[in-house]
């Protein structure tokens, strides 16, 4: 029952591929140990998630590995920002089928050191092992925020405006491209929806700067409406959005044009935007935010009282979404 | 591309099975959130270390579940105990193929509900998904330990002694049972070895009373002469063992009466033992600390200059293991 894949040993390839990515964290000791060694800095907590993604499930098993290892991390730094924490750095467990070859390695090693670069942080640790099922890459980050200030899904309060960054829906359209649905678009909008759904932007610049401004918040994985359902949930009160006001990009409102069901936009996951609630006394610093940052907000409604989420349609008209339990009207 | 398994959906199984385990720790947040929110105690550094176990290559598909689970958890513990690390929680990503039942996650949380008990920890986060693949767990286990005081690999001189927890080579002949070897062996031997492979037994209780006794220290899992290897490649020395001193529990030294290979055994991994280097100045403390735990503490042979491992056998007889790259005499 020996741990090593049928390619470089476990060893070599955490040697050859992912020391070197652990090299700027004294506390990684070069993952030459079984662990590494963290402090948060004074004044701060750590915050930690883990999430995997599944060959054939999160992500196709023919796209490109550096894509592939970028979507891993994204992920998580994805929920990082989404508490509000300036990610640190990141354990790997990677489960390997004996069919990839060590070229699959490093493609994937570059991905994450591309945006090791990218997003300050730094290997910490981990494990690769063969299996006998398909590709998955574990994930748990280490990000810090300030003592007791993390932002939650629980702290929004009827009166608060609803706000997402960026634009929603480039994902779940990816998706679609990437299966064959041309969607009638042109091969730039094709282009930038595959490249959104394959590797997320995680709003790291933005969700640190959210605490003290924002009330709750959390990132967008599981589609809008069900991300802002379990803001309801756990802040127990409702929300409002107006569909004309989500924001959309160029490529996802041209689909809408051509006829495709926004409804389906707002219960589509994997757009790794934050959705957040913040008082109205917040509006001023979040526009000056985005304007420094070069981020959308947008506020696509409020925080009522209530336990659900409803989508108002542009014109009265009622919007269906794919998810039960919402007051669509 | 839905997260959910054909179970109950992730959600639910995470409110059933997962969430009752994180109940205890206020900055797991219910698992009702994307992250933990963690600070080591005043004066400790965190220690975190990720594992997978996977189905197939370190445990059997037909293994019980509650075992599976103690194993996920333990192999990873057993790395804080030899970082000196008191165990506190872990974040857990549970990747389940669709033939897995409701009743299966239910027996896994249920042997990871007994091990929090006996273990004092929590579980911080996570999440399940599904996988066209096997069934692997994937833990990040997060500890405590003095700040700076954290026990490495790095650290072992010349003069010192060389120890083990204890006894070696039961795993990898629980393993030969399981796969259908009896070894000549009583039923009572072979069910000890099976348990023994099974679900091991992190010393838990002795890492963090190594820190300040112990120079380096290893959890065997590729082996005792691998793992010792380990220490010798990263403190740059070497370590000569007396095979007639390293301790054998009363089955395998059955096997071994009955012909078992040595060798073997101190190459095969899996035992979950500490192996550390001490002063002879910690000989006196660390047998009052086998007497006050129960757990035996053996002295094994000694660390040389070098950077390789050495087997010597009784009467001079020449130990041949399965590993290349080590003196053997």
């Amino acid at each position: 029952m020996s741990r090593k894949a049928k390619r470089s040993g476990e060893f070599e390839l955490i040697a050859k591929y992912f020391a070197p990515l652990a090299k700027s964290e004294p506390g990684a000791l070069g993952l030459k140990d079984d662990a590494a060694c963290l402090k948060p800095r004074p004044g701060h907590d750590l915050v930690l998630t883990a999430d995997a993604i599944v060959a054939g499930v999160h992500f196709l098993p023919g796209d490109p590995p550096d894509m592939v290892a970028k979507k891993a991390l994204r992920v998580n730094l994805s929920d990082l920002a989404a508490k509000g924490a300036v990610p640190r750095g990141y354990l790997l467990t990677l489960t390997l089928p004996c069919d990839v070859d060590e070229a699959w390695v490093a493609a994937f090693a570059k991905g994450l050191k591309a945006d090791q670069a990218i997003f300050g942080i730094t290997l910490l640790g981990g494990d690769t092992t063969t299996t006998p099922g398909v590709m998955t890459a574990n994930i748990t980050a280490v990000g810090e925020v300030p003592h007791g200030k993390m932002l939650m899904r629980r702290g929004a309060q009827a009166g608060d405006d609803a706000w997402v960054t960026g634009t929603i829906g480039d994902a779940v359209l990816g998706l679609k491209v990437l299966k064959g649905d041309g969607l009638d678009l042109s091969k730039t909008h094709r282009q930038s929806l595959i490249a959104r759904y394959r590797v997320p932007e995680p709003r790291s610049a933005i969700g640190p700067r959210l605490v003290g401004l924002a009330h709750a918040c959390i990132d967008i994985s599981d589609g809008l409406i069900a991300d802002l359902g379990h803001i309801c949930e756990v802040s127990k009160v409702g929300i409002e959005i107006a569909v004309r006001d989500v924001p959309l990009s160029p490529a996802v409102a041209a689909a809408v044009e051509r006829g495709f069901d926004i409804g389906e936009l707002l219960s589509g996951g994997d757009d790794y935007e934050l959705a957040f609630a913040a008082p109205a006394s917040a509006r001023r610093p979040l526009l000056a935010l985005a304007a420094e940052t070069g981020v959308a907000l947008t506020r696509i409604g409020r925080v009522v009282k209530g336990r659900s989420v409803s989508a108002l349609a542009a014109r009265g008209k009622p919007i269906r979404t794919a998810r039960a339990g919402y007051t669509h009207f």
